[in-house]
C-alpha cells in the first residue's frame, strides 16, 4: 500500500509507492511506452481495457462501459492512493506517514485519439469543465478527503505515458504544501489590504494589457508578472469564487473559450508543446472566503529546469512574460488577418 | 538588466532576464547544444574563451588565464544576475521587483573534460569543496549579497549546456523562499524538541540503516524518508555545524570521501544519471545557531516530472527509499567482494 511521509524539516508530504518493494528489484523508474493508435486503452471500443467507469457523458441509449462516450472517467488503472481505507497516521522513529488513502481517476477527454485541446469545439472543452466539477463535488462528500487536484499532462515531456487527451484527478486526505502556501499568502494580502490578490492582480492585467492573452467578459487568461517558466500562463474567473466547483453554467461557456482560445495560441506558436495544467481551488473543508480566488496554470514545458531551480524554488526565467505575450498576440492578429 | 519579480501571492521572486526584451523576437528557449571536445571553452589553453578567472588553483610558476590549473572559477559568460550594482527595490503597479543585482560564476572542477566526479582522486574531489569555500567566503564580504546558491547540473537532462565537468555559484541580494521554508521547519523543530532536526535525522538514520549510502567518522549520506525523487541522497556533517564555509580542514576530506562514493554508486547502479547537486546552508547575514546544519543534496533526473508535482508542490515517488538504497548498496557489496 503506498503511504504518505511528511518531510520532517519543511512539513511537504510525499506519496511513496511502497508496495513496489514487494516487486523483484527491477529498475522500475524509466516510463512505459506511449501506446499507439491501434492499442490505445483510451480509444472507443477499448472501454474494457481500464476499470469500469465512475462517469460518462453518453449518447442516449448506449451502455455503460461500451462506445458510444464523448467524454468517460475511470478510475486509474496504477493509481497512486488507494480507495476504502480508513486515513491512518503513525509515527516511524522520528518520522511522520499516514497510509496511502485517497482516489486517483483518469478524465478520458474526448474518443478522438489525437484531438488537441486548442482544436476542440468549446462544446467539448465545456465537457472536460463540467466532468472536473462533477467529480470535485462527488468527492467532496467523503468526509476524509482534503483536497482535489486536478491537472493534464500533455505530452511524455510533460509526464504523460499515453497520448490519448486526458486529465487527472487526484483526492487526498491532506491539503498539499504548495497550495496552502499560496492560500497563506493570500490571508497575508487580505489581511493588509483587504482586497483579494487575484482580483488586484486581475485589475492591473487589464490595465497594464502587455500580459494579457484572452480575455473575455468572465474570464482572463495572462502571463504572470513573476513567471517562473517561459510562456506560462493564468486563467482566471473575473468573479471572486473561492471554490471551482461553484462555477455557474454561463462561466463554464466562457471559460471553456478562454481556455481553448489559449492552448491554441500556445499550440500554434510553440509547436505543439509539451504542457502541464493544474487547476488551484481552496481546500474541501474551508468555506468561502474574500481571499482565495480559484485560477488555473498552464505551463508549456519548454526547457529543462537546472538545479538552480531544484533545489532551492528559485527560478531563472530566461524570456520575460511580456515578450511572450507579444508573440502570443502577433500569433492571433496574423490569424485574424488571415480569417 | 535582468530583474527579480516576486510573486504576489506566495512572495516567490523569480529571475527574469529582461534584456532579452531588446533582442530580436527570435525564440530563445531552445539550450544551445553542448560543445563537443575540441570545442569546449572549459578545456585547458581554451582560457581565453572564458571571462577572466576570479581564483585558480594551479602549478606554481604558471600564468593566470593559461593552462596549469587543475580547477578554475571565472564568472558566468552569460549571467543570470549582474554585480557591481545597489540593490534598487521598486514598484511597478501592484508588483514588486529588485534590479537584478548578483554574482554568477562557474567553477570548472577538472581540466580533464569527461571526468565524473565519481571516478575522480579525492584529492580533486577535495578541491572542488574547497573553491565553494573560497569563493562563499569572498561573496560573503560584499554586504548586498543575502545568500550564496551552488549547484551542479550534470548532463544536458539535467540542465548543463556544457559537458565538462563544473559547478555554479549564484550570490544574491535576497534569500530564496525555499531556503528560509527550510530554515523555518527547523526552527520550528528546534523550538519544539530544542534539538536540531537534521542531527534527529542522523541519529534515526543511523539507526535505522536502511536508506545509508555511505558514511565516515565526520560525514554520512542517506536517502531521505520522505525522497522526492528515486535514488535523491543527503549527504551531512555529523557535527552541527549552520554555515557550509565555517567547513574545518579534515571535514573537507571527509566529505569529499562521502561525496566520492556517493557519486560512484549512482553512476555505476544509475549508469551515469543525469543530475542536480545542490549545497544548502544558512543565509549569509545569519549567525550560528543551533537549529540549522548544512548539507548537501543530489538528485539525480530519472524520470519527468509530472504535472501533479509542479503544482502542488506534491511529489510521487514510485521507488521507495529503502529500496534504492539496498540496489546502491549491493552494487558496493559486489564491488567489495570483487576487489
Amino acid at each position: 500500500m503506498p503511504e504518505f511521509r511528511k518531510d520532517p524539516v519543511t512539513g511537504r508530504w510525499v506519496i511513496i509507492a511502497t508496495e513496489r518493494a514487494k516487486r523483484p528489484a527491477a529498475f522500475p523508474v524509466k516510463r512505459q511506452p506511449t501506446h499507439s493508435n491501434e492499442e490505445c486503452p483510451f480509444c472507443p471500443r477499448r472501454e474494457h481495457m481500464t476499470p469500469p467507469e465512475v462517469l460518462a457523458y453518453r449518447q442516449p441509449g448506449t451502455d455503460h462501459n461500451e462506445a458510444g462516450w464523448w467524454l468517460r472517467v475511470v478510475p486509474n488503472k496504477f493509481p497512486a492512493l488507494v480507495s476504502g481505507e480508513p486515513v491512518k497516521r503513525s509515527g516511524d522513529g522520528m518520522y511522520d506517514r499516514i497510509n496511502g488513502m485517497g482516489m486517483h481517476e483518469v478524465v478520458i477527454e474526448t474518443p478522438r485519439h489525437d484531438e488537441h485541446v486548442g482544436d476542440m469545439e468549446v462544446k467539448m472543452v465545456e465537457e472536460i469543465i463540467w466532468a472536473y466539477r462533477d467529480r470535485t463535488v462527488e468527492m467532496r462528500k467523503d468526509p476524509r478527503l482534503e483536497y482535489v487536484m486536478i491537472f493534464k499532462n500533455h505530452l511524455r515531456e510533460a509526464g504523460a505515458s499515453i497520448d490519448h487527451p486526458h486529465s487527472q484527478i487526484i483526492a487526498t486526505p491532506i491539503v498539499p504544501k504548495r497550495v496552502q502556501e499560496e492560500i497563506d499568502g493570500a490571508q497575508r494580502y487580505f489581511d493588509y489590504k483587504e482586497r483579494c490578490v487575484f482580483c488586484d492582480m486581475i485589475d492591473q492585467e487589464k490595465k497594464d494589457q502587455m500580459r494579457l492573452v484572452a480575455e473575455n467578459e468572465l474570464f482572463i487568461a495572462f502571463l504572470p508578472y513573476a513567471s517562473r517558466f517561459p510562456f506560462e500562463c493564468s486563467i482566471m474567473p473575473k468573479e471572486h469564487t473561492s471554490f471551482f466547483h461553484d462555477i455557474q453554467k454561463n462561466e463554464v461557456t466562457e471559460f471553456a473559450k478562454v481556455l481553448k482560445e489559449t492552448m491554441s495560441r500556445l499550440k500554434n506558436v510553440l509547436d505543439d508543446p509539451a504542457f502541464n495544467w493544474i487547476l488551484h481551488t481552496t481546500p474541501l473543508r474551508e468555506t468561502e472566503n474574500g481571499y482565495y480566488h480559484w485560477h488555473m496554470e498552464i505551463i508549456p514545458k519548454l526547457s529543462q529546469p537546472a538545479g538552480f531551480e531544484w533545489g532551492t524554488g528559485f527560478y531563472i526565467n530566461p524570456f520575460p512574460p511580456e515578450d511572450a505575450a507579444r508573440i502570443l498576440k502577433l500569433d492571433g492578429a496574423a490569424e485574424q488577418a488571415a480569417g
